[in-house]
């Protein structure tokens, strides 16, 4: 459970991103350290063989590991994805693809989170890919002052 | 230069991508083991600074690694991105954003390929991110028969 | 649990890398797509500040992977590692560093492996770093022929 | 060029590295943002094959990442290797494997190092791994207290 200023705050911050809403993307849960974020399938989505873009996937992983960063830092920080890694493990086929995203150590400056990414169609889920990011807490995102 | 039957090859998979369509990617160039990529900016591709998404430049990472790799296979196979990994080193912000992929060692199988993503604003570039990309030749993508 | 006969030859081609030997590496589990692998301490394994050098904890991980995807190979096959990508995370300061390694994917040629690395003191472990693994599944590791 | 003190502050630190003298390394160049390490091939570093082990490939490549952060950084700090990706692409085979590492984004707390890393055989040079990390500028890396 999370405070509900801090899931406004971070509610607020993911609707001002352009590219979320552009791919469809929803928050499907928040906890302290802990991000789900899913997309549903559409043919924008897609690459040449009707599965999600690899893109997709790997947006996806970045994005929750950053907000499952977030909720983690002080009221005046904002997550920064330094660096990313994703192996992508099966083909990406489903209603809807699903990344969950947990931090595994909660530097101050540093967050180090694992991400898993799911396909799922009805009660399915195949997992199809695994990430490891590294997120900074910045004093402000904008100009990278601090990294 | 690659011969005009594996241009339209290469295109024509790029093409049927339903996500490139989304984000308004171009090919901007490709050659023997090498491949450009850009997307022009627009509020449906940014982050909520203004910048252009992480998942943008991963998402031109990727693509571009993986067609770098395509000019290298026989007309029997397809491309597969097995990983890569991405270092966001600045923000990226500018007109353009455009991924510049080469392969670095054809192996049959796997190539590997290394990427860098410039955000361009007029003449000027900066160096925003860099990629490291491995990429699987196979039989038939939809399957994954080979990996 | 795996066959003696599989668990004979893992035995043998760890015992033939010699720096395996160098740095006092022990096999401490072997299962079906898993492998912990550990040392004990010594000055000869420190940086500067008297934990485990990373390049210790690296090579634990990448050793550990690629045994653990041995242990799913076909008796002809072996293991090559691709690459990896570790974060490190805590100071690895303790009498023993552990690798445990798990296949997350198995494909035939390609299998994915999550490492996590522990720092381990009496009963007590921190986790000091993960990371995520590509091991090939070749014909002849010397000639790399099938990558 | 750096100056005679940061080159023996970095010698210094170097040299403490209990690691680096078991396996035989040198530091082989150092400048602003780049640094050189060999190690020559011996039995005790390599693995079955009689090749050099991929984790003295992965130990030349983060401990030469850090060293080009480390000569980039004010006196009182200290790098620390956040991460670091690798990709093994050929059979590291030679009497000598040389990792040349360069800065190529210098933040103040955070400084993204590519690395080549070649096999050496008199005047051959074979590229056999390439590496993307992440090093971290710290006030005391014994305790992390910044990161």
């Amino acid at each position: 459970m999370i405070s509900p200023e801090l899931e406004q705050r971070v509610r607020r911050a993911f609707a001002k991103q352009g590219f979320m809403t552009l791919i469809g993307a929803e928050l499907t849960h928040l906890g302290e350290g802990s991000c789900h974020m899913a997309v549903p399938f559409r043919e924008s989505v897609s690459q040449q063989h009707g599965f999600f873009h690899g893109g997709i996937t790997a947006t996806l992983a970045d994005n929750a590991a950053g907000i499952a960063g977030y909720t983690l830092m002080d009221a005046d920080r904002q997550p920064l994805s330094v660096e990313f890694k994703i192996n992508l493990m099966a083909p990406a086929r489903g209603e809807r693809l699903e990344a969950r995203a947990q931090v595994v150590r909660n530097g101050y400056r540093l967050k180090h989170v694992s991400v898993e990414i799911f396909a799922r169609t009805g009660d399915e889920q195949v997992l199809v890919a695994m990430a490891l990011a590294t997120i900074a807490s910045t004093g402000s995102m904008a100009e990278k002052p601090d990294t």
